[in-house]
């Protein structure tokens, strides 16, 4: 029986050009965001736009459906853990997700981002929630009524969460929370009562070019393979792939504060070693597409994706052995900027915490404050519990509670994410997930292997490269996020060692 | 009546997703040929056939075949002249041919394709015509098979041609052709009898940078709107538009040739202005794209589209008012390697004429006899009257006859050009008919204008562009070329100008 009459065939042949069809569309969206003139942002919304719709066209098409009837009977003979079982299956899932919802829902919900977009782009630079809030509303409405759509049991917000994190629902979203809320806090506290490090050699004249260079040098040593992607400036750093072939990153060089293009660039690095791990047979099937998304990504899950890039940024790179190892190789890019500063004394710098305003500015040890912040109030605001115009004083006063910082304006409070205006209710908890994903990969990893650390401290990256392939990369999206951790680390989701990780780096470490 | 209660709604809608569908396949061309990283190639050429088939699928599918009839009927109402007339006559043609070629022959042809690009480049690797001989048999097999199915009555390479020049057949290109070769050889004549100029500075040092600066200049200076597109450095230079709003160039930098990029770069930027000059009412319509092609392009002929290069790059740029005004700034962009020489100098330099092998390579004066042998052997070849094995012989017999060249190998013979081995039959005519067609509107142009030539001297190229912007760019593909030709000169194609223009400039005028 040769391939093209296998009864997967036609499903793989379909399935396939639908990958072709979202590689496409993120190839415009990295255009759009790197060499794209002004101009052509006209038309390049819409073209986006027309790609999504005729891929979701195409598996809803009845030769799809047919297709994929076939590949079910045949792969109901397989082995259990025959990858073509989990194929089959996330394409009659994704399938089924898309029949139940109409037609008309979306494109009202792809109206009212074009509207709501607008407006808080305004509303932000007026500082003025007032303006947001009717879209707010309408984005609210509409998200509930896509839920309903999709589908839920517990909790509306659960039919949102699953399209990023399969799995997490608003209750054991509020269990986690609340056990990492009460292990960060005292961390936090601990690490605030310190006096702070010295760090204003990070704000001084970094030119472009040399953190390009430095960052070009860090992308390779970390294991991104530059023959299968490039590296690009933007405003606002972002990984995307199109294939595993073409994995392209971005980062922001800010002259005069060095962390930002270092660490972003350590971040996307992550993301994309992903990426680009993902195993070749998979290439153009659907554990390299997100089917329900509509997007072309390899990862299994948003906060999967995102344990990636934190594990490299944070663990690594954020790490004292690694710039015990590798201070001197940027101290040599910019000796006089950092003539006097040791490893030591940069390392504690760049590991300084202080409770702000700002989630995309925020260190590693207040980071999941935000979100959770976030994640409680978009889950009330779905289920009515919470009215959009008790919104900013419920942000000022959980803020207040939490960090002890006092928002003076919406701008830096309720208004600084993008993500409800995009109708994208549900993706918060993924940053979160990742930070704990990235601590129980990690633990795992070196009780299995006592000299991984030490191996790392030399600066060979290649092991622990190795070990995340073998563990998570290399499957794309064949395992949920949990059936992963289980395969790696025995267990599901849990929050224990995230907070061991913290405490032993803010807290118990001598700083 | 909203716009979206016409009777022409639905026809719009569908063609409006085609374009964008055909625009993002241009925006993976012109990424793979710029930015793409090596090992991108694997899937990108995939992703690109795939877009271009759901275009297809688009065109044939029974929605565009029900919209069309609607639409058909209400354009029959309207005025003679209403441009929704032309409208859905092209969607009509362009769904009549595609219906009549079954799907089966263009799934072979685009697997040959793949096939003799190889064959080609490894035979042209070892100059052996014979590793490639055995695919261009099927080749052309296959091409007269295709012009077969799409109808033809004089010739088949009737409906080669066609499909890029409209009107055009092995008849009317036969006496074309004849007028051509008798105006050209006497001229060439003439100018081969005089001592040559001097050239030797042409191949000085000209670092990239100095070459890119006066390249972006240039562009300018003629009107490209850098707003809406961009320049970027590819082996092969080229443009490409994703609608008017974003219409991209490349270019060459030869550092040991000049002429290279300057030229190159007038060229692209002549087929530029004409996409940016697109009426933008067109964009997402049929008159912005190539249904028969499935290709995303707004000039009506690639001989027009040509001719908008040539006629910036040859009668603007390539002339002695240009080098006058201009000479003292490319003179300050390189003082060292243009120290001896002046604007008269210079301009001589580069109208150089000299026979040669190569018809990339050839000069303005040559060149169309480097095309005349091209589309009389792929005639002959596809009415069977040239068997593939005795092309070599005929190929360079007649290249002695007419350049009194003798080729080496066929390297530099028969397998130099890519055409045939990509199933490009019936493409080369239009080089020529844009030659031709440039040097008709500028001589209407000159007519009706009498002072135009001042004011090009002056180095004020709006005029110019307004009218050509008026005549041919807002139009795109609303008219034929020949309809342009007749509304703007009141003529069909014809040679006279052309060759007018070769003598004033290479045998009558002082040299």
């Amino acid at each position: 029986m040769n391939a093209s009459s296998t009864p997967y065939a036609a499903l793989d042949e379909r399935i396939g050009a639908i990958n072709d069809v979202l590689n496409a569309a993120s190839v415009l969206v990295w255009d759009s965001r790197t060499m794209m003139p002004a101009g052509g942002a006209a038309s390049r919304g819409q073209q986006i736009a027309t790609l999504t719709r005729v891929a979701l066209d195409m598996l809803l098409h009845a030769d799809t459906a047919r297709a994929l009837d076939t590949a079910e009977a045949a792969a109901q003979q397989t082995a259990p853990e025959d990858p073509r079982r989990a194929m089959v299956a996330q394409v009659r899932e994704a399938l089924e997700l898309h029949r139940r919802v109409p037609a008309a829902l979306t494109q009202q919900r792809a109206a009212l981002r074009t509207e709501a977009q607008a407006a808080w782009i305004e509303a932000r630079a007026r500082s003025d929630f007032a303006l947001f809030a009717p879209h707010l509303k309408s984005t609210m409405a509409l998200s509930r009524e896509h839920a309903d759509c999709v589908g839920w049991s517990g909790h509306p917000y659960d039919a949102m969460v699953a399209a990023y994190e399969p799995g997490e629902t608003a209750e054991s979203l509020r269990r986690l929370f609340a056990e990492l809320r009460a292990g960060i806090l005292p961390i936090l506290a601990q690490a605030r009562a310190r006096p702070p490090a010295r760090r204003d050699f990070l704000f001084r004249d970094f030119p472009e070019d040399g953190q390009r260079a430095f960052g070009r040098w860090l992308a390779a040593q970390l294991g991104y393979d530059f023959q299968r992607g490039r590296l690009d400036s933007t405003v606002h750093p972002f990984e995307v792939s199109f294939t595993r072939e073409d994995v392209r990153i971005t980062t922001r060089y800010n002259r005069n504060f060095l962390p930002a293009s270092l660490f972003g660039t350590a971040h996307e690095t992550g993301h994309a070693l992903y990426e680009q791990g993902v195993s070749s047979a998979y290439t153009r099937t659907v554990f390299a597409t997100d089917l329900i998304g509509l997007y072309a990504v390899g990862g299994t899950s948003f906060g999967m994706h995102e344990s990636q890039s934190r594990l490299w940024e944070n663990h690594i790179v954020r790490s004292r052995d690694f710039w015990r190892l590798h201070f001197a190789r940027l101290q040599a890019q910019f000796p006089a900027q950092l003539a006097d500063v040791d490893a030591e004394g940069f390392y504690r710098a760049v590991t300084h915490t202080e409770p702000g305003l700002i989630r995309v500015e925020a260190d590693e040890l207040t980071y999941d404050l935000h979100v959770m912040l976030r994640v409680e109030l978009e889950c009330a605001l779905m289920d009515g519990s919470l009215g959009v115009a008790d919104l900013p004083g419920v942000w000022n006063e959980t803020i207040r509670r939490d960090l002890g910082v006092t928002v003076p304006d919406d701008a830096r409070g309720v208004l600084q994410d993008i993500h409800w205006s995009t109708g994208y209710v549900g993706s918060f908890p993924s940053y979160t997930i990742g930070n704990v994903t990235a601590a129980q990969l990690m633990d795992s990893l070196r009780r299995r292997d006592a000299g991984l650390d030490e191996v790392i401290a030399r600066g060979d990256y290649a092991a622990l490269a190795g070990q995340l392939r073998d563990a998570v990369w290399q499957h794309g999206r064949r395992f949920t996020r949990d059936e992963m951790l289980v395969r790696s680390t025995g267990r599901t989701l849990e929050a224990g060692p995230y907070i061991a990780y913290l405490r032993d780096k803010y807290a118990a470490a001598p700083h």
